[in-house]
């Protein structure tokens, strides 16, 4: 086994809107950043796993993002980086 | 001008306590997550952004990040991904 920092994605879906984003865009706005169009928020969770290889530890990363982390009605989820931490054991 | 998205990660420090990511890993190790060994929580904000190149559309939203996005004291942030999406006009 060894250790493995892996990265949740989490955002929401694109037909789901979000008040908080665009609110943060009207202040950005009015702040001088007329370049920016539009804003979304969403959320990361970094796990520290332990996991025989990168596929295992990005597997159980997922199953976590699917049966807790993520809200399957209004977001989406991507494991977007899994990183080996810590030596064989 | 291109029309590119760009992703903000927003982390707390190292040093800083994170008890709502603790809370989660806590209900992962009750579903029976035993892998799992740490849980910590932070926030993504995806930007769409027109300017000349990547390299202006990564400053334009760091400098976004520093000035309102991040929170200086308790956080740290990196600029993890830039991809143009729309074309030159």
């Amino acid at each position: 086994m060894s250790r493995w920092q892996v990265v949740v994605a989490i955002r929401l879906k694109a037909e789901i809107l979000d008040p908080a984003g665009q609110a943060v865009g009207h202040v950005l706005q009015q702040m001088g950043f007329d370049t920016i169009a539009q804003v979304r928020l969403g959320r990361l969770v970094d796990l520290e796993v332990e996991a025989e290889d990168r596929e295992q530890a990005v597997a159980v990363a997922a199953e976590a993002a699917r049966r807790l982390l993520a809200n399957p009605v209004l977001e989406v989820f991507a494991v977007t980086e899994a990183r080996e931490v810590g030596g064989h054991r």
